[in-house]
């Protein structure tokens, strides 16, 4: 038997999320039949998150285990090659110790949230971004996102189905960027609470359009109530794009 | 009678291309049936040039002229919002003197080709840049492209179907600039004949591989013979980003 770690790419919108469910397609079953395709075995892809509906990653990472023998340059190609028409592809495979697992052994996660604030309908970036009619002002969303930095409860910017024992979770880093008509906002933490960034996103982006003030991110985190969170930003801008493990 | 040019985004995929077609939807019908939904008019939107079936553009220029009074702004706002299902957008909207005209004005039309040299397929950008599986060398591509600029007979880049009266055009500018995975070719020309650019990109792309040469981009070119062109590129990774008009 060998372990093998994957980096994956994947367009959301199309699947009903990462996890695999009986009705609907997922990303996880487009992996496991690609697998099934080319090796004959019956294999569970075990993924670091599991990404809502619409929501894209830029570098998931899973781990398998195969029992024939395989290169990982052959996993890689195999499972690319009966992916073809989904748009999910295999970034990179590699061999890996069997104390290595995708969810547990990971260190950190990071997600991008792209906002594009133009007028106009979206073209090329419908389905991968969030289009905001209004001008927004990323600085003052910089300034304010700030206050989520460190240890801290973050039970208003948690879904009432996340399953997640604690609501207190550290938050490394947040960065609100401009370029152009798009702002990211680039969020890193050891792990996060279900729809946390989404929920996060959605007050920024009130503060951003100026009907919040930035002192009110700092008051809702510190009234760790639920409703006191804005509107929960679409999945459509959000990518998990790297997850870390211990060298 | 009011004219306004407009500043249209558009992915061509799902199009027969540009120009109105009897029996397929195309850009151009997208564009006035909008304009009729808010306007009432039967209006003719005349582009600066016919992009080909799945062809893009981030700044395509076009004109209308409408009889009912209408600001800029509500003639573009309008539009989108009957557009709002399909990816056309009209970025900007300005009033003009009615000696605009999209197509006989334009001085300049600028293309970018997308192609992206990677072993995995494409997710984010399927249908939006041409993916080619083995690496290329996008400083030989460079290089071979610089005998193209200036005046030339370009017999061996123009379809058969081409219906300009002359071969003979005259190439402003190209350039192969590579960035990560993606490598795109920046051309601009006072006009270009049907295809030039696809099949341009097709044969530095043979010489990107090393099927071909840097000297054999000349060559070919001096052969003023179609049957030399190497593959015509894909629609996907080409996209109309600007026309240039007098000020």
């Amino acid at each position: 038997m060998a372990r093998f770690k994957l980096t994956i790419e994947y367009d959301g919108a199309p699947y009903v999320g990462w996890q695999r469910q009986p009705t609907h397609l997922s990303v996880q079953q487009v992996l496991e039949d690609a697998i099934k395709k080319f090796s004959g075995e019956d294999v569970t892809v075990f993924g670091a998150g599991r990404t809502d509906a619409g929501v894209h990653a830029m570098g998931q990472v899973a781990h398998i285990d195969l029992n024939k023998d395989f290169t990982a340059d052959r996993v890689r190609d195999a499972m690319n090659h009966f992916m073809k028409r989904e748009p999910v592809a295999v970034l990179e495979a590699e061999e890996v110790s069997d104390e290595f697992h995708a969810r547990f052994s990971a260190e950190a996660r990071h997600y991008i949230y792209r906002i594009i604030d133009r007028r106009a309908n979206l073209t090329f970036d419908r389905g991968h971004a969030w289009r905001v009619y209004t001008p927004i002002d990323s600085d003052a969303m910089h300034e304010a996102a700030q206050s989520l930095v460190g240890l801290h409860d973050f039970s208003t910017f948690r879904d009432v189905q996340c399953q997640a024992k604690s609501p207190i979770k550290t938050l490394s880093k947040i960065d609100v960027i401009r370029n152009g008509q798009e702002i990211r906002i680039c969020v890193s933490a050891p792990s996060f609470l279900h729809r946390q960034v989404r929920s996060i996103t959605g007050s920024l982006v009130d503060i951003g359009r100026g009907r919040k003030s930035v002192a009110w991110m700092q008051d809702i985190l510190e009234a760790k109530d639920r409703q006191m969170c804005g509107e929960v930003a679409p999945p459509d801008g959000l990518y998990l794009t790297k997850v870390d493990y211990p060298q």
